[in-house]
């Protein structure tokens, strides 16, 4: 890349979980912002104030793991409505700060403004990695092995009950990878560290999308085998739990690629990892993600998960680009 | 401040334009966040999508203005309704990256949601200067005087107009001060490499309310003669124009202190600047903020200017730092 004249260059833009720029030689700088909107991303009869904070901040941690990289320093932008009781702001960043301060991440500005209607959180988290060390979605080669960490289907199993009617009761909330997903931080910098994966991805729309993003971005393509699929006793309990294995976001878990040479260890910073499927040569006449189900190889579509009823989907980064890009559709 | 065990440490957080972050010695990040939110910041039958996109960078650029830096990098978020035009959107970011290019700021980043109703734009703009440089709000001392480039009042004076009716030609937004107004980035890298400025900030809130920020980060108080004020045509036009020089936010000029043994130009970087008042020793028995009006020294009280009928108000800075505190009211 040449040298720019100014102090701080943009080694990769839009495109990977989080942006990548270097202030100085030796050291990246991972930048990530992510929204979360009222009425898309949580609802507030659903959803506790501390939950949602969780879940703001959680997003942004989620694509600093997915890089290997170390947070350091949050900002926030809180569009509230004018008849919002202090409280539920309060309990939101009693949610989002406990987070923070379990990971050492410095809630460092931000900004505030009155919203017409529905409550609007957007957040920014800054970390960083050595120089050159991030761990991209576009380093995944045919041969790689496909592996995921944690369980996959539990979020959206827990939104489908909520869908249905059943409150999710406070004892389970607590425990709920839906309510209070655990950012995988650790686990992505043991595999930057060890320089064991290729290509990293956080699984936030969902395992089907999300791996077609390195299938893309790394120009190859996927086979994953659904009974090796580590689905989340929650979703196991449900009829469609596979789907939601498959489809289902807002898990926060990591899907990454490592060439098949190197041995993965099946459990890395406590959380269990799952060799799920393999990395084959791109060929435009073959399905860019296809999964075995049953026996027989069906084409994987990305289908990012929906969210609530009326149209909201789970925000896909097909979106996220084709907006920065910058048009829709 | 003690050595921190993480690679990046918070030098100054909340309470100043920017935040500014260290990664390596040497130089320092600067980072700033502000929402755009629609009926709030923006209303579409007034603003022209060019404007709006326009307007949401420069609230950014203009807070590392305010530092003295030099800004590198933007990252947008944006919620938008489903209903609203693809045009709407093109053109809104049109305004943006055309504002972006003239700076050499790159999009680097960013995300797009759903949202239930109005547009809301988050923008995180990043920049640096070297360690230690970065002008903040508190360095004033009794004494200093007090200057301000451009001219004032005449975003106000533009919304005042609206607010009554009068639609704007297209011809008078091009060169509006409301619509398009110009971060004065050259002239705060000219105050910071001449060393002149001993605070800074930038006039977004209204003179009355960013000044007396100035005197809360600085313990100082500050008395301005309102006849020195530069105060623009479009306001000068309107009965209440001295009142919108006062008050009226959304100018983006720059409004600094400098010892009065210092020789300040009466122009940087082609844009004028305006001596208006001085620094005084901090006295509880005092207001804050002082005016001379007509020969009479009256308390200059904060008043953020009134944005849309229907009490929404600008968003103030103290509200800000009141919510990121974190409690409001």
């Amino acid at each position: 890349m040449a040298r720019r004249r100014r102090p701080t260059s943009v080694v990769t833009g839009i495109g990977d979980d989080s942006a990548v720029l270097r202030f100085e030689p030796g050291q990246d700088t991972l930048v990530t912002t992510d929204l979360s909107i009222e009425g898309v991303h949580f609802r507030r009869e659903w959803h506790p104030p501390e939950s949602v904070g969780h879940r703001c901040l959680v997003r942004g941690l989620s694509d600093i793991a997915a890089m290997g990289g170390l947070p350091a320093a949050a900002f926030l932008s809180l569009a509230l409505p004018e008849d919002l009781p202090q409280s539920w702001v309060n309990r939101f960043l009693d949610g989002l700060l406990k987070l923070a301060r379990r990971y050492k991440v410095q809630l460092a500005g931000g900004d505030i403004a009155q919203s017409p209607r529905q409550i609007c959180a957007d957040i920014v988290v800054i970390g960083s990695v050595p120089q050159d060390k991030a761990i991209l979605r576009s380093g995944a080669r045919p041969g790689d092995v496909v592996y995921v960490t944690g369980s996959l289907g539990g979020s959206a199993a827990v939104l489908q009950n909520l869908r249905k009617g059943r409150r999710a009761s406070p004892r389970l909330k607590t425990g709920s990878p839906h309510f209070y997903p655990e950012p995988r931080i650790a686990t992505g910098q043991w595999l930057r560290t060890h320089a064991l994966a290729s290509a990293m991805i956080d699984l936030s729309d969902g395992l089907s999308t999300d791996l077609s993003h390195i299938c893309d971005e790394s120009h190859v393509r996927a086979v994953i085998d659904a009974e090796l699929l580590p689905v989340h006793p929650a979703a196991r309990k449900q009829r469609e739990g596979l789907e939601l294995a498959l489809h289902g976001g807002e898990d926060y878990e990591l899907l990454f690629t490592a060439p098949s040479s190197v041995s993965v260890p099946n459990r890395i910073s406590g959380v269990p990892v799952t060799r799920i499927g393999e990395i084959a040569r791109y060929d435009r006449k073959k399905p860019q993600v296809e999964a075995l189900i049953y026996g027989s190889k069906r084409p994987l579509l990305s289908k990012g998960w929906e969210h609530f009823a009326k149209g909201f989907a789970w925000q896909s980064e097909a979106e996220k680009s084709a907006h920065r890009a910058p048009s829709r559709n």
